[in-house]
């Protein structure tokens, strides 16, 4: 089977939903190809408390999938209106100033969008 | 009043979001004429569970919708971590393979996207 | 640092998602322009109900970010399933007749879509 290429950004605002988020994305990686798609997460609101490092619920299998090419975005002002220093997150997570306007600019790119 | 043609998606993972999508499904044909248009709901996780014909509260709506031109699809792999067979899939149900995949596509091909 | 200019709209059909929505808005205006940007909150469903003059919860907020050049839109549909007058609606909302019908056409026209 021949393997599609992709551009989309998941968002998820809710913390309760980052399970959902997950399995939605390990479901698209058996049948597209990471190394030639772009693959966003981007968390704003309280979804970003599972980027610290001492959240451990979530970690190993973002980490893993960051390793096979998805990028894990976080909002800067959510982190800080939760008091959420850079040097806490773990490794994998990028910090994007505005989460909503990075919506707005992949989907201008021509991301597509999915809200699970 | 010359009535719409539209392209988009619906996209829904929670049961009790039904209700919702459903409506603004009716509501949508009011104005636009889906012979002309291409309307899909897309199911992937625990939603998938009201597509099995025993599921009885949505099926009228549903099956009347489907005879209007809506297209009713559920995601292969739902199905399969709920145990859900095709054979007991409502006969309007279509099933495609990653329900993300297709919401990716659909938006590639200039549909719109909805998450009531 | 110069103001993004962009064209989104944000949906909202729970009233419970009104204080996500209407932070996601402010931390927008921070980093683009609203006066060269179309920023439109298109509200259906129950969430209309926040829209009412006599809902004094979010009122002060809308209406300063109205006079930003924000627009606050409510679906026909549901504000007469809820049986509520136009007139009873804040000044500065404007209606809509079918929601979704409002959401598929400015995704058509280049917004990007938001669902908080």
């Amino acid at each position: 089977m021949e393997m599609s290429t992709v551009q989309v950004i998941f968002h998820i605002d809710e913390t309760n939903k980052w399970p959902m988020v997950l399995a939605n994305v390990k479901n698209l990686l058996k049948v597209v190809d990471p190394q030639h798609s772009h693959i966003v997460v981007l968390a704003n609101s309280q979804a970003v408390l599972a980027y610290t490092a001492d959240s451990a619920e979530h970690q190993p299998v973002m980490a893993s999938l960051a390793a096979d090419g998805v990028c894990f975005e976080a909002c800067q002002n959510s982190l800080t209106g939760l008091k959420i220093e850079r040097d806490s997150l773990s490794e994998f997570v990028q910090v994007v100033g505005v989460g909503v306007l990075e919506i707005i600019e992949k989907q201008s790119a021509g991301y597509a969008y999915i809200r699970p």
